[in-house]
């Protein structure tokens, strides 16, 4: 079905005068797939609630219109905005950083953590504890400067595979979600990343991958310290933690870095559950949303017993506070990209 | 004198196809004031420096053309953008706290560092040293939610008055960097503050005076904790540094906010002499300029031996390095708005 000559030039001026786009043509729109902001969104409720919330604070004769400033939204990563199984990805870039560097330190053959990632023993790995992964970070993260560490990691995103789908991790992100962030945009939004993730581990690919620039991405960091070498100033990445962006860090987070509170945030774990709650308590109309595994088949399926992106506390404050709650076998028509 | 109305289109066009507005017609549009864009300059090398600098980066066919994205430029604030005598202003502001919360504190009569305030005795104050000025921010600065330091500060900046100018502190804002500011910004920059004062001194006003939104400020910090306050979620400021974003700590705070190198920096001070150092480190062409206090009648002056604001060895590498250096009395025809 294509559009006639008129019909695009009433949707155009819907569009360019701030009218909310769908108010009066919702059925015309919906039945033209082209215009469908959301395509890869089944039509049911969690699409509506989306699509109602932005009309509802981008119209401007409507009561809950936000200026453009304030249309700040808030997006965890992983889990979120692209998968995060059998772990997080930036734990499977840390060992195959320790793998890459092991012929440098023969010492780690007999030395745990390092022995555990190199004889891909998880189950040792697991069992050194919050101590054993502080040490894999340091080796990993830290002992270079940003400049060299942006280069590892874009060499990494760019080479290595998901051991599941054998393809790049960035191949690993959810369509739903990219046009989530394309639409939010299109109607003024500022669209942050607010994760647990190392800002500097997301910052080098978030641009090409989700449109999003590097100042617009909140996450956790290492201290840096600054100097001269021969003259030349860097940045060296030191072995310690400067902060934490998770659970009651991501409002911290977000108040730091941004300054203002968001309108809308999306999660999917219980590490997102207090930018939910912040989010929820601004003045005016507010919207939050859960993305829930449930799909183990195209993806993985997991909640209350996962040890990995738990989502227990979250789901229970979103039922009781009417929060949307994406089910992904149902509400997402694709999941990632490559899958089409 | 008055454009003709192909002179206007001539001009219009220049800047719309993005050519730098300035090339083949620098004298006739230095002879009209309304489309000068820096007014509040006089003409001489710092202003043509400036100008100079922003047709390069962004004319399309310049061998140092820099995409939109990446025309980050990085403002000190105390000196830099606004007044920093007799005292930082938000030493000043603390220092009214202190009279205000004094009837709460009957024991701060008899207690140092608050006596001094009290009694105006800024010798005492000052022999106090960082421990004393430690005790009056956490007693000023920390212990309420993020939301009811916004309001006293907000509260503060309407009333308060400058002790030489009985004016408003942001009066006191530079008109010649005002212009500054709005010129990066039409040439597609993004301005951002990285000031070693307090972020969330200067989030509440910045926005109104300079046109910088709240998520384009660095700053210095005290660390802050998400509580539910009665089921209400609030951010409660600790007595507690996080983070001092001036020297060594303004690379850093720019690498931590933003991400991405400045490709201009403006400062005034030793403190923003690393600042400097790291931006013109980057690649390609880079803009440094330092506002040096010249000016006694109109402002103050001040520099090598300055307590509040000391100018000396980035005045230095200023001179080495070949840095603009603004002299105020010569270069600004005017300092502040309300001298016009």
């Amino acid at each position: 079905m294509k559009l006639t000559r008129q019909q695009f030039l009433k949707v155009g001026l819907g569009l360019s005068v701030g009218l909310p786009p769908f108010v009066g043509q919702a059925t015309r729109l919906h039945a033209i797939t082209p215009l469908d902001p959301l395509p890869s969104w089944n039509s049911g409720p969690t699409k509506s609630a989306i699509i109602g919330f932005v009309t509802q604070v981008t119209a401007r004769n409507s009561p809950d219109f936000v200026a453009v400033a304030d249309r700040i939204a808030t997006f965890d990563n992983d889990g979120t905005l692209w998968s995060e199984q059998p772990a997080y990805f930036q734990l499977l870039f840390a060992i195959d950083r320790v793998k890459a560097l092991a012929p440098q330190h023969p010492e780690w053959q007999t030395q745990q953590p390092f022995q555990a990632v190199l004889e891909n023993d998880l189950k040792a790995l697991a069992a050194s504890g919050e101590a054993g992964l502080t040490q894999i970070v340091a080796a990993t993260h830290a002992g270079m400067t940003t400049t060299e560490f942006e280069a590892i990691v874009k060499q990494w995103i760019a080479t290595a595979k998901h051991p599941r789908f054998q393809r790049p991790y960035t191949d690993l992100v959810f369509q739903p979600m990219l046009e989530l962030l394309a639409y939010l945009r299109q109607n003024g939004f500022k669209t942050y990343i607010v994760s647990g993730g190392g800002i500097e581990f997301m910052r080098p690919w978030v641009q090409s991958v989700y449109g999003i620039p590097p100042e617009q991405v909140v996450g956790s960091s290492i201290k840096t310290r600054f100097e001269l070498r021969n003259g030349e100033p860097v940045l060296i990445r030191l072995p310690e933690i400067d902060f934490i962006d998770d659970k009651e860090g991501k409002p911290v987070g977000i108040q730091k870095f941004i300054g203002r509170r968001p309108i809308a945030a999306f999660g999917n774990s219980d590490g997102d559950l207090q930018m939910l709650q912040w989010t929820a308590a601004g003045k005016g109309l507010r919207f939050n949303l859960i993305v829930h595994h449930t799909d183990a088949q195209r993806e993985w399926a997991y909640d209350r017993q996962s040890p990995v992106g738990r989502l227990d506390k979250a789901l229970d404050e979103a039922l009781r506070q009417g929060w949307t709650v994406v089910d992904m076998k149902r509400d997402w028509k694709q999941i990632y990209p490559f899958q089409s």
